[in-house]
């Protein structure tokens, strides 16, 4: 009732004022020639896009209007914007003929030096600090942090190679590029690059276009042909480039549902995952900045993780971030331990003591000088905390703190267990690891280990990090820890038992 | 603000008009005086169904005026209907009081001849075309492809058969119909049939009605009493049969949600799902044709395999089908690999040359008399990829192309693997299979063989086509097909070994 | 259209009448003295509760306007409000200053005697009715039920207990009180306690507040500091408290998302659910009393068990009930059996004839004495099928019960095999249980009888009753309890073998 009421006096009040076209309140943006251009073929060649881009805030605004607002309010963090740029509504043209020179897979078309990637440097242009903290998040080097990785290369082969039968059992061959590009760097992102060129038949006749390798690819931490690394696409989805998007579960779903990062599925289950999915038709997501209890009443994971928080006084409770661990004490997937965030987001450059590219001993303890100390997990603990306080005490937030680093600790001795039975397995002879020269991922009693941490200690602790306990227990947590553990070990035994 | 002031000038421009009564624009269309006669008392007997249908386009809309609409716009396709229900909205006596005769469920009910299961037949009557599309799907056939082939019913007492305990081990006694029907036909539909009549108290004294088997049932394959195949209200929901309900995945979800055909579960996670769950409740749902990129901005189930899209110029980019497969050149369900569709819906039909009834051998060669042909998969291709490409450049839908097809090799070649242990196991004497006049499917070795494909082949290969890559990894696919292959070697290894 | 016409309406309507402020349609209800104090510093201190609550009706509407209504709106059940309470709306002080006294967590906050912990009691003041249900529910009996039952006990530690490798295999360690607390008593609820005090630095200065232990909790059965049981805001989620929230699914799937009591996930692909998820945008989920097929078109959770139900001439289809099994006839959650509900809500007081905890004996015969009988379940389910019959006619409804009750029986059947083994396990030596002095659920065999009743047939009856019956044959329903059986059976096999 209320709502229609504030309906009705906005009606009256724009009955009033006199209203200008275009959504910002001054003078109509224009569509620049260029994009003009693309849009009189794409129109009919693309309708979708075109569609969904009309829908957008860049088809509205130009960054010179976008600019003119509060720091606050400021959805752009350059401050300026290069001339030709400025007045025009951000179209085609505006981010797919930038910097022609510096995309190797840029074009002829119709006229226009066009690319078709559009990178993180391009968005840059407008939004430099946000590509800037995402450039120091390790989801940029998603794509290098695993290919680069001698011992995630085995696991990579472990999951996607591909087994023959032989006469005397089984063998595993490599999977090529394919496999890999569509399995695991489909969210860690691929190399993209130029091998050639294609002439197509189209409405417009016979047109050349480039040909790329690793293409299509979301990830985010693909590597783009100019070099770079990301994409902006992965959460802030083409070609709305919806806010309302990125700050909604579902975009973080695509590659944290499970079981090795089950973020997605512990939200949905948990308290602020229920207010969400009940509540969200009543919030404003396109607010920015986000006022907490006003437009949004239980975060998401953009709101715990990313986006500007303030409250109704317009207090600040936490800085944007595109550094995904800005705000993070802990990192809870387990290599092969939970463990302090790495100081650097090339992770390639980590060694244990045993010489490893594992942020932790297999014993446990973390490789503390690639790792933040202390005093950095403090600094990032008061940064979260400061959200979690919007809504709940300090005694709520310190016994949820306390539970939940127990948990991290109860997960890592249940790792502690698993991983002592495969050093013994290895040492006896019942399994080949690395010391035998062989992939400590892919037997199986080595694959019930890998599950161990990657699933069921991950699991277990990220439910208790977002309160969805309960997923926790039985889903594809404590339980699974344990009933592993008991199968692990009886699997031990006998095959000791038998090698006598 | 847009929203607004739209809804403002829209309230202006109906003050200007006149009003009429009803939601169509016409003269009030009238409820006939048969249903009149229903409402009567069901208003009060079944209080929700009739607040439902009052909500729906059958209560609003008569037959005549929803003639009128030009042939996009059309919502039935029929050309002419009959006399006595084109005036008339579509109530209770349209359908559930048609052609009595065809119906050996109908009865006398307070002086109408009311027969209670409504079949394609009836909707055919306004809907011809859609119920001849479905016909010509395989899932009209779904109870009679799965009830009238030996292996598939092999596979399901394998699943629903009812194990005890004997001294000797454990002895399996097939499901009864109550089981089966409360589990495989759930979805593949029931036999419905009169078996006799019950008499009810009610408000109007005591009344007779038939007692049907096989009911309740809204299995897509439902062989009805009149001896139709299928139900439309399987998607078309009773009573608001809302084409809203239809086009959004949640209708699919009720079968299609894993783990052995997961399409649910992937769409959820994948790009488009994200960008439906988080704007649908901008898109119109109601909208006939669908204009893509207006109406919606990403596909749902419906939008890439069965409706009628078009763009904002009115250009057609698909033809509406209800026949399932129209669009699709590949059968991802793997029996036991994937393959070219089958030619005809009825599948039991199809012989391998092994002599059994399934579309490839168990060595994965398709049984290719009984498949579509390479030319017909083209054609269908080319209709799959017309929706993709209303979004899409044709770069990004060959990359799509290349990665789908290519898993698709490698889930069929991790089958093959798989296939040739349980070939080797039976061959052996360390499991029982047809050879030896048992069941493939119901000993240890061989529930992990039905695993392989039914569960991790078959995710795995959705989970690529439909991109929602990250579910073929760790949920149900990649991971799980390599682990699974590893523990069948070693059991087949251990037990004939143990044989000697 | 129509709705932008009742809008228009509407708001025609409004201007004739004179709009008071407020939404009740009275005079303004104040907040109160004492509340406006919290306000003062806690609307900077902890803005997303201040606006949150601002959200809610209790921040609307005083005591004394909520008891106007007739008795079907009426949102209060007491008829009688203590004087200070009725005039202003409920805000922070109405509750946590309620009784002070009778809150050993009540401590003394710039001059208010506040508690933190809002107990059943503190609602009770209105809602005296609806607490009294909830104090007969078996919900609020969750922790005691579960801490006071050796047995379950025994099934605590077996999930998550921790374990330690040994030299000669693995040994199991009691879990503490925060890994407990932090995974089955999250849903069961903790026991909260006051153990001290602590001195924070605040906006105001140092100040003092009480230290609880097992906080922050928000299970069902949470035994209070002032002794009560239960949480209203388990599922009347603070502090907007809204009924929206409670009545939409997503509040249960907090702790029944599985796989032991998997009811969203089943309700989720259900046709129920499928109705639910694409329409409740249309739905009013605030109304009370709740108008089955106007207000709503497919039961949620809510609806079938708890609400207040009414068709549209007003009659009551159901009365609303916060006893949860006061419409269940049986108890599905298998211990180890399904069987009819308990007669009390304690159910410390069971023994089954073998002496054991249980509702059951061991061989699937019901402890009789302490459940319904035959006459309470027909009430029940007269009262549970009087929502069914809503939408559905008898002949639907008895269809779908045999359906059920003969899935009942075959899930208890196939978890009677899997006993049987189980019990010969012990019996021969191949696995110790409570005759040998131990746990009869931390050993590889026992770890799979549990999955067979706790996952598979728990959820084989969820599908089935809840119609979402696909997911009670791959998901984790059907073929899981018959491969289980078979692996049940291969295991002990092998180990009475080795044995000899």
């Amino acid at each position: 009732m209320l709502k229609t009421v504030r309906i009705f006096l906005f009606i009256l009040a724009l009955m009033a004022a006199t209203v200008p076209a275009g959504g910002a309140g001054a003078a109509e943006p224009r569509v620049s020639e260029a994009t003009e251009n693309c849009l009189a073929c794409h129109t009919a060649a693309t309708p979708g896009i075109v569609a969904d881009w009309k829908k957008s805030r860049h088809a509205q605004v130009s960054p010179a209007e976008a600019l003119k607002k509060d720091r606050l309010s400021r959805r752009v963090s350059t401050e300026k914007i290069p001339e030709p740029l400025a007045g025009s509504v951000v179209g085609c043209a505006e981010c797919h003929t930038l910097t022609p020179a510096a995309h190797p897979d840029t074009f002829d078309h119709e006229g226009e030096q066009v690319h078709v990637v559009v990178t993180p440097g391009n968005c840059a242009v407008c939004h430099p600090e946000e590509a800037g903290q995402y450039e120091r998040s390790k989801m940029s080097w998603a794509q290098k942090n695993l290919a680069d990785n001698q011992l995630y290369n085995d696991l990579i082969q472990a999951v996607v190679g591909i087994y023959s039968v032989k006469a005397d059992g089984l063998s595993l061959q490599p999977a090529g590029a394919k496999d890999q590009a569509d399995s695991c760097y489909a969210c860690h992102g691929t190399v993209v690059k130029v091998t050639g060129t294609v002439v197509r038949e189209t409405d417009q006749g016979d047109l050349e276009f480039p040909v790329l390798d690793g293409w299509p690819n979301q990830g985010v931490g693909r590597v783009n042909p100019d070099g770079s690394k990301g994409s902006c696409a992965s959460c802030h989805t083409r070609h709305q480039f919806s806010i309302k998007t990125a700050r909604q579960p579902y975009t973080c779903s695509q590659c944290h549902k499970g079981p090795d990062v089950p973020a997605y599925k512990i939200y949905s289950v948990s308290k602020h995952g229920n207010i969400f999915s009940t509540h969200k038709d009543e919030w404003d997501f396109e607010a920015a900045p986000w006022t907490v209890g006003r437009d949004f009443t239980a975060p998401t994971c953009a709101a715990c993780h990313v986006s500007l928080i303030v409250d109704e006084e317009g207090e600040t409770v936490a800085e944007r971030t595109h550094q995904m661990n800005d705000r993070l004490p802990w990192r809870l997937f387990g290599l092969v331990y939970a463990h302090p965030q790495p100081k650097s987001p090339d992770t390639t450059v980590i060694r244990n003591k045993a010489g490893l590219p594992l942020p932790t001993e297999l014993t446990g303890q973390p490789a503390a000088e690639f790792l933040i100390d202390e005093k950095e997990q403090a600094r990032r603990t008061e940064r979260l905390q400061k959200v979690c306080l919007s809504c709940h005490s300090h005694g709520w937030v310190e016994g949820h703190w306390a539970l939940w680093e127990n948990t991290i600790q109860t997960a890592n001795a249940q790792t502690l267990a698993a991983t002592q039975l495969i050093l013994k397995a290895w040492d006896r002879g019942a399994a080949q690891g690395p010391a035998q020269g062989d992939s400590p991922f892919n037997e199986a009693l080595e694959r019930k280990w890998v599950e161990q941490w990657l699933f069921y200690a991950n699991s277990t602790r990220l439910a208790s990090a977002m309160d969805g306990t309960d997923y926790g227990v039985f889903a594809e947590g404590r339980w699974h820890m344990a009933k592993n553990l008991v199968e692990m070990s009886d699997w031990l035994k006998f095959h000791l038992k038998t090698k006598k």
